[in-house]
């Protein structure tokens, strides 16, 4: 024991006399930590001791010097191992082996080392020999000894080592190393130590004492080689953590025939099936098992094999999974005939086995149904709900882009929106391949499979539109370079043809050559029960962002609460309506622009009437005309054309019109509600048309709950104005139809000036929607569009944590929601409050909106099973506190 | 008197018997107050009364009701002045004839009515006549009352009696009214009768009684006529201020040869000169010498004809200046010998005038040095500082467009920067006409004697340019139609060619045909010392935006304390840097960009040197480069042809080059600081040039005390980047030249994320510079260039209550203006703080600046002094309070 006021380094398991337990895994590592539990189980764990992180930190912070008294405590545990395994380390006659394994507080696979047969020296030798009467077994040992020992500890590669067994090898005419005699091996033992004494300048160490120390001081060292550096960073483990050192006694899985290894897991990690899974080989050590040398065999051949083994392990299984309450992998031992457990750990598995073992271990009443819903990462979701590249897939990756929109897609090049439709209505799949996208292009991407971009970031129009649309998308290619021609682009030195076939990896960003196989997306009963129960913890609400009575039906299909964004510019864009809506801008009389608006206005009331339809029952906010009107006139030659004969213009008046509503910032221009204070028949048909589907339905019955939102708001006079006249058309709408519909208007939070004089702004809003993407853009004074070229470099030098695009950017986007929120309330103490942006599908923003309480997210399509389980996630953390989940 | 608890409504005055004072304006208003005023120095004022503005209030409230108790204060007021006069009103014998006036609280020049002789009827007539013995003088009399009393309260126009009395003077065969006889005034008098009778319907009201009660009936109504409430509007007077209405015995001075009437300035109202000034009409009543029918002779000739008068009235004029201690406008009747003054208030005075006057009333010890600066409006700096448009100048005016950039210009029409250079080159001054200007026409800008523009707000690049250069610009003038063909525009049906001579009036927003005569600014010594005075109050610095040694030198002799701005971009448009800037700007490597900038540095260098060398002792605050970097590139087919030749190009790989740096909102796009973080080599360039610049001048004595300034800041890590980067090429600059110079490292906080994260950033930043431009764009989410199409109807629709972009916003833009100063100084208690944006030379604005606790504000050179004043306002406003200003 320690002596009073140092600190306890050294924790000893096994033999009835474990000190540590599962839940001491910041000191003891999870590996220590689990092997305590066991112990504590009952299992049949090899005794052993673990020295721990704070420890190896001690170590590592005073440059190579163990703590005060940790040594005498090693000592101490290693002379309590030797009694309770009534061997010696270091003895002749029957010496102790021990395995030296780093383990940390997050699993780090084979980032870290191992020094299996500690112990064994020329002296030691014999005694193995004779106490396991194996001598072949013995030099096996050995050998693997003197190569991990060399090059953990010494630093000599295991080529070297590996290159001599292979000659040793063809010089005796086998295959496997199982088939090399006892001769040959002990031959070997001599060569490798000859190697040593070479390679190291020095001989083998063969004191066990200094073989130990010198293990545990390469365990602590490994915690900062290069690639366990490298492998924190990437999983965000803090260096602080350290590593502990596992000595256990060593079992032996290659004394012969009724000898063995394995790995399993308690349940099917690709499937979520309950059925035992794993792999072992018989007279191996665990090594051979990943190495790949010989071919594991299935779990279920153990039964003929070893049956009692198997039944012995089958009742292990069953404890661990009772106990630790989630599926398991573990690795066993078999030493002549008798189980032994190395470790056991939480067992990765896939998305849609996560959603079925979670789902079923509720049933079994294993775990409770919040537990469940903790245990689903959303961004294990996204895998569940798009197709994916197949990984077995051989495929040419010919460039890679931003991955943008999540999923796959397989087509034939086309470098127009009107080239997509035409070859979809003859039956092609297609890719559609722009420089950029702009709302012109919306029919072409609805119709392709997926849509490749050379410029624009992660939240460029392609990559919102396409997300909105679950639809593949790598945006930001920049090494593709699409010719003048418009007939093929380039891309590292590939030239693709238009019609060419391509593959796109949304989900990584890769462009591949060629029709790549892809995997359907998994959507099953599991899923759809853990969502209902991630709703039941949630607070916030999941609205969607749909503009589509289709996507409706989807976000509807997928959970969504009602539709917290409906924009009606991209209703705007279909032919018909578009010359419309052209005709109107161009119109210089108020009475031209409101005879080309009502030929609109019919087909705006269909759209509205599938929308409220699908969505009936729930609410469904309208956003009133958004984008500035230069976005609706034609560029294209041909176009320019037929518009100038169509309002009977000379193509030089058309273009001087065009010219004329040309602006430097559109971003920052003509639009929104000042379009609607400046056209103020554009949203008095707007609203007449919500208003004249609301009630056509409301009389068949149709519960219709019609939110109109103001876009663009950055002083409240502008939202008096607006709303004034949106009462009174939806006035003359009820009163001529004879019915009313109860509503409400609100505006967008969108400008830092709205959020900023939210206090005066609420009184005139029933209720607040914040557009975090353009509060994101003017609070940053970024735009999406061109972010492309300086915003992945902030990322890459970390000037930013994250895309602010993607999540919130709490520390300036976010105190202005906080006010906004603040104000809004205090003004009026029942505004509703709900977010649009693309944050509102991101998960760490989801977070935050529950935090400072919003009612709700909404989100495309797409993203809302994600959204629902965030809002879940979200809610369960803030009364549950974080979840210690396996990393 | 009064029963108690009614309210006074009349105040008496004159006769010794005087109840008011001046003031007492708001009640008795502006007239009322100055007569009680008078009358209390003894001077000789007719006795009267003033009915109150609360009872015009109240009678207008509540729709032509008198308040209680008034008509008997009238009645008891008039029995008084009967006293004091010994005659009655209505008397056969010797009536008391009145007149009744408006005398609202602001002076509304001609905006009201006024009645004289009333009390007139065929019965009083012959009193009149036998107490004046004066027939011709009776009838004069006669005729002047029916026909203002007739146009006054009956409504009928006055040109109808105008008609009658021309004929009249016609069918005797005179040519002046004076020359009329009795015999001729009687039959006009019944011509004018019977007139009324028929227009009016019913005979002219006779009993002098009503016709006192119609009078005042049609004073308290004047105040809501069209042209006095549009009036009010356009010089923001409130509507509740009602006017009051002035009763006052009749002094007559159209009683014969030594009788007349005048009004008076106590010094020249155009010069300042202290010498009395004004104009008298012998034998004529006060709307003679208005009505320019007889020429009215200059107060000079008053000494001859009527020396005695003259003196006294000197007397006058000296004891009012000195009682009022300002510059008195005074209106005078002689009634047979006897001086009577009816009206005195403070002088209106053009700009010049204004500055003589108050600072040789300091002088003199008429007022304080303080009083002199407030007296002093900034709008009327404005006039001093550029020539103007001749107001006697006959032209024709062919459009009407933003005044966006004061004064005047006359020259020749040219379509493009480069002819406007070529012209001035070959001695022509010219006008440069464009639909909108853009960093490439800076030059011909420069050459230009004004700008024109088709399109833009008050902030458009061309204004903002313009106003920095000090330059007339009319911008956003829609009615402006330049031809594709670009050699002549249109406007209103007007086609001028280039070449064909135009002059604009930046002050109005005029544009006119031909040559127009400009009147020189007036730039005195008075000026000067005023301007000192101002310094000593203000406490807020004024430095300039210049980017120009020559901008620079202007501003230093307007008084600029540094330069608070200098834009280092302007400097990269000369010809032979911006070859180098678009070579380097298209180089994919980094050397060939070093070598590019390499060009540039000592060019750049040499600007800094001159610039330091004009503002030595004083800081200069240089901007390094913000602009997008396409902004350099070339448009013109002709440009890109000669670019990609000296480039090694063709010109497709050079134009899919200008493509790919094209940006949708470059607003927000690739400037700023983040352009010195992905092109670090252009900041390193331009800190060198600053620091080469000064470092030699610091050898050479010169003291420099250069600021770099950082623009377009969002994250503190910019800044921190930037400014270590900084740092280091300004110590290897020193280092190499054996110098230190003091120096600070500053940034811009020009988005709201700076503001709201102002803390963060602090401790980085030396000083802040709010840079209020970006910001109103950033938090109204408002482009400049493209608010021409929607912000001027927010304006007129009062939906804003001034242009954001010409006054800061305070209830948005200001709030972050707020949160970054308290957050900045919270952090860094002796964080410089400073504003650069076009606020920084507005006065309002400037008053929120001092307001807030900003140290200096920065404004273009022609600002300076304004600023400064605006400064002073600023700060004695809040020690002083606010000064009743006659208005």
């Amino acid at each position: 024991m320690p002596s009073v006021g140092t600190k306890k380094h050294v924790y000893f398991f096994g033999a009835g006399q474990t000190e540590g337990n599962a839940t001491m895994r910041a000191a003891l590592g999870g590996k220590g930590a689990n092997l305590a539990e066991m112990a504590l189980l009952g299992l049949p764990v090899p005794p052993g001791f673990t020295i721990s992180t704070e420890a190896c930190n001690a170590y590592l912070a005073s440059g190579g010097r163990y703590p005060d008294g940790m040594m005498e405590e090693v000592q101490a545990a290693l002379a309590r191992l030797e009694a309770a395994m009534g061997r010696r380390f270091g003895s002749r006659d029957n010496p102790l082996l021990l395995s030296v394994r780093s383990g940390a507080r997050a699993s780090m696979p084979g980032m870290m080392d191992t020094v299996l047969n500690l112990g064994l020296n020329p002296d030691t030798l014999p005694g193995l020999i004779k106490a396991t009467r194996n001598e072949r077994f013995a030099y096996d040992s050995f050998r693997r000894f003197i190569g991990m020992f060399s090059h953990v500890v010494l630093g000599i590669k295991s080529e070297r080592f590996e290159e001599r067994l292979i000659a040793k090898k063809q010089r005796e005419g086998v295959a496997l190393d199982t088939q090399l005699s006892a001769r040959a091996l002990r031959e070997i033992c001599e060569e490798y130590r000859k190697l040593v004494r070479r390679e190291h300048g020095a001989p083998f160490p063969d004191d066990p004492r200094e073989q130990l120390r010198r293990a545990i001081d390469a365990v602590f060292a490994s915690w900062n080689t290069e690639r366990a550096v490298v492998y924190r960073r990437l999983h965000a483990i803090p260096d602080t953590w350290g590593t502990a050192v596992n000595v256990q006694s060593m079992v032996f899985g290659n004394l012969g025939p009724t000898s063995g290894t394995g790995v399993a897991f308690t349940r099917n990690p690709s499937t979520g099936e309950k059925r035992f899974f794993g792999e072992f080989l018989l007279n191996a050590q665990g090594e051979d098992v990943v190495a790949g040398i010989r071919t594991p065999l299935s779990l279920e051949e153990l039964r003929n094999s070893l049956p009692q083994v198997n039944t012995e392990l089958e009742e292990v299984f069953a404890t661990l999974e009772r106990h630790y309450r989630d599926m398991q992998d573990i690795e066993f031992t078999i030493q002549d005939g008798t189980l032994y457990l190395l470790q056991t750990r939480t067992g990765k598995r896939t998305a849609a086995a996560a959603v079925r073992v979670a789902v079923e271990m509720v049933e079994e009443g294993l775990i409770e149904k919040k537990t469940a819903v903790r245990r689903i990462e959303t961004s294990q979701i996204e895998h569940l709900l798009h197709p994916t590249i197949d990984p077995r897939a051989a495929a040419t990756v010919i460039a890679k882009g931003l991955p943008a929109s999540p999923g796959a897609a397989v087509g034939r090049v086309v470098f127009s929106a009107a080239e997509a439709v035409t070859c979809v209505a003859s039956g092609e799949k297609v890719i559609l391949v722009r420089s950029e996208t702009s709302p012109d292009d919306i029919s072409g991407m609805h119709a392709a499979e997926g849509i490749l971009t050379a410029t624009g970031g992660m939240t460029s129009h392609a990559a919102v539109v396409a997300r909105g649309m679950g639809k593949c998308c790598v945006a930001g290619c920049t090494s593709v370079e699409i010719d003048p021609s418009g007939t093929w682009f380039s891309a590292n030195g590939n030239k693709v043809n238009g019609g060419d076939y391509i593959s796109l990896n949304g989900t990584t960003g890769e462009v591949l050559l060629g029709r790549v196989e892809l995997v359907e997306p998994q959507f099953s009963d599991h899923f759809v029960r853990l969502m209902a129960w991630a709703d039941e913890f949630a607070r916030l609400g999941v609205r969607t962002n749909a503009d589509t009575p289709r996507d409706a039906e989807v976000a509807r299909n997928f959970g969504a609460q009602g539709i917290g964004l409906c924009r009606t510019e991209h209703m705007f864009f279909q032919k018909e309506r578009v010359n419309a809506m052209r005709e109107m801008i161009l119109s210089t009389e108020r009475r031209d622009r409101e005879r080309a608006l009502a030929k609109i206005r019919p087909m705006q009331k269909g759209d509205f009437k599938e929308i409220f339809q699908v969505m009936q029952g729930l609410p469904v906010t309208v956003r009133l005309l958004d984008p500035p009107l230069h976005e609706f006139l034609p560029h294209a030659d041909e176009e320019c054309r037929e518009l100038a004969a169509a309002m009977n213009m000379s193509q030089d008046e058309l273009r001087l019109a065009v010219d004329r509503l040309r602006e430097a910032n559109p971003m920052l221009g003509h639009r929104g509600c000042r379009l609607g204070i400046s056209h103020p028949e554009i949203y008095d048909m707007q609203v007449a048309a919500v208003f004249e589907a609301a009630c056509e339905l409301a009389k068949e019955g149709v519960a219709v709950l019609p939110e109109i939102m103001i876009p663009l708001v950055g002083h409240v006079r502008e939202l008096e104005i607006t709303r004034r006249r949106a009462e009174e058309a939806a006035r003359q709408v009820m009163e001529r139809l004879g019915v009313q519909v109860e509503y409400k208007i609100g505006t967008m939070i969108e400008l830092p000036r709205a959020a900023i004089t939210a206090d005066e702004i609420a009184p005139q809003a029933d209720f607040f929607s914040f557009g975090t993407n353009d509060l994101t853009q003017t609070t940053f004074g970024i735009s999406r569009d061109d972010a492309g070229t300086f915003l992945p470099r902030y990322r890459e030098e970390g000037i930013l944590p994250d895309d602010p695009f993607v999540t919130i950017d709490q520390g300036g986007v976010g105190v202005l929601v906080r006010w906004g929120i603040e104000r809004g309330r205090a003004a009026r103490p029942n505004l509703k409050l709900g977010i649009c942006g693309e944050h509102g599908g991101d998960p760490k923003s989801i977070a935050f909106c529950h935090a400072v309480g919003l009612d709700y997210v909404s989100c495309s399509p797409f993203r809302v099973p994600i959204a629902r389980l965030a809002a879940a996630h979200a809610a369960l953390h803030e009364t549950e506190g974080v979840l210690e989940v396996d990393r």
